[in-house]
């Protein structure tokens, strides 16, 4: 098995390549266990060193038809695309999000044609696809609706998984990630970057700002359930997908207030008071822009995990991180 | 006023240039009607002849951006974007009509942003872009749900007018055209090219295959709707669109047998002796992918022109046919 993560140097690329070296095997196209040979990781940045003579760390810039040619060949039997230009920075410059949100997605299934096998794609679309006025429930088969440039970049590129899927050219799976809580690190330019900065600071004794109004709800998973949802994912035999590939991955409901409740319960009121209540429009209209809860009842019953409650992964995020 | 029409040598592109002209304006900027001063039509294939000043036709390849920037510039004020690579040709041709109906459409929104004015342009997306199980009624926010490659483009063509609008680049509306029945000439390579046949052929005495089974239903417009539902689109203020930008166009929904039957009363059973039923699997199985009937109750209320019934359409094009 031959298998490549674009944005292989970032938080979920780096997570999912250490949980596939640890776990060596992934299905093949016979739906059988079969040992990974190799893991090419692809990012615009450096990566970290490995010392694994599976990997294969590759630098470049993922738009680049002449680099994807490179690392995707006939022996590729698995490609995880979680490349992209985030939420706050495809709103910003929305040529950057176009080209490779958009454009470089499309060369990449291009390429992923070109071999002798139809190769599993595992797309890590978003909740940023829905919009608008939603249903109190929102399915799978509720309209694509994006608000924003990135919701519109990644729902176009969940049609073009199903057309891709539906022509034979790719065995792919869309997966509308919750947002992920808690990331270890800095801020970063997401929108949703506070669900884990108001747990994260205060929890390094920094003052944490809430930039959304307190009833703001969110949809959230763990890193450690995201990685195994893209696993089971890409496992997942075809025939149970059918037509339908977008699927909406587990989470659970928090408003911000819940999420700050939920940090004084679990590390107590001096921490909970480091995180300052300050919106920011622009945020706050964005984030109450995405659903704050899916159906995700389909991708439960084909064995995709769940997190318990923020209570819990904060306590995870905690003993991951030694704190 | 400079308004260009791409696949302005096509049917409906012929059509549109023709009653521009004799209308002679258009709503500027102000919402006021403006003079057409030029009138530029773009196509791959060679143009009519035009005995007009205002005329000005370019051949050429609409997925060329150097073709683009020379006929649009910052004098445009309306473009009327119906040049695409149908659903049958999309369909057997992958990447043909990924190079045309999303490539040629991104390289035209882009190079519309850099005009000193947001130009209007009116998009004809399909009815295509729905599919699977439909609710009895389709509404403007039922969810998009292509069953066809050319379904897909047209969806992502959706979410790049509504996008590019929000974002200020353009004025974007974007019109689901009904088929248009009756299409005089020859068959195409469009799915729906028998909604057309199964009368013209037996009006110039011909036989005509009716591919799909009699109780197929198809959602239907005249050429006369169509144009006057292009140039409505273009004029209509933005103001009354919202953010919605996606409009379904009115239409009648009819059934095979029942366009066949009023071919009998309008031309007699000589006449519509000559349709013959042989089923097409792949057309078929597309058409019924296609919504026979949606709710055109907003361009209703905006104004957009409607056809009377099936009859009507058939001594419409007789008249204009001179049969």
């Amino acid at each position: 098995m031959k298998v490549i993560i674009t944005g292989g140097a970032g938080f979920l690329g780096r997570r999912l390549a250490r949980a596939l070296l640890d776990r060596g095997t992934l299905a093949g196209p016979d739906g059988q266990q079969r040992a990974i040979g190799e893991v090419v990781l692809l990012d615009v940045v450096g990566h970290p060193g490995y010392d694994d003579p599976r990997v294969r760390t590759v630098t470049g810039d993922i738009a680049s038809t002449a680099l994807l040619h490179d690392v995707i060949d006939a022996k590729t039997s698995s490609v995880f695309h979680l490349a992209a230009i985030v939420s706050g920075m495809a709103e910003a410059d929305f040529d950057l999000g176009m080209r490779i949100n958009v454009g470089a997605m499309r060369n990449l299934l291009d390429v992923c044609r070109g071999g002798r096998q139809r190769p599993r794609v595992v797309f890590t679309s978003s909740v940023a696809v829905f919009g608008g006025e939603l249903p109190p429930i929102i399915s799978e088969e509720t309209a694509l609706n994006p608000q924003t440039s990135y919701g519109v970049q990644k729902a176009i590129g969940e049609l073009l998984i199903t057309d891709y899927t539906r022509k034979g050219f790719i065995d792919g799976r869309a997966l509308r990630l919750p947002t992920i809580s808690i990331r270890p690190g800095r801020p970063n330019a997401a929108a949703s970057s506070f669900a884990s900065g108001v747990v994260r600071e205060p929890l390094n004794g920094e003052e944490a700002i809430c930039p959304v109004s307190p009833d703001t709800r969110v949809w959230l998973a763990s890193a450690r359930a995201a990685i195994d949802s893209l696993i089971r994912a890409h496992d997942v035999e075809s025939e149970a997908l059918g037509i339908r590939r977008a699927l909406n991955v587990p989470g659970i409901s928090v408003t911000a207030r819940e999420m700050v409740a939920a940090l004084e319960r679990v590390a107590g009121t001096d921490v909970a008071a480091l995180v300052r209540w300050e919106n920011d429009a622009r945020i706050d209209r964005m984030m109450n822009g995405w659903p704050g809860a899916l159906d995700d009842t389909r991708a439960r019953a084909l064995g995709f995990p769940a997190d318990e409650n923020f209570d819990a992964m904060i306590r995870q995020y905690m003993r991951e991180e030694g704190k």
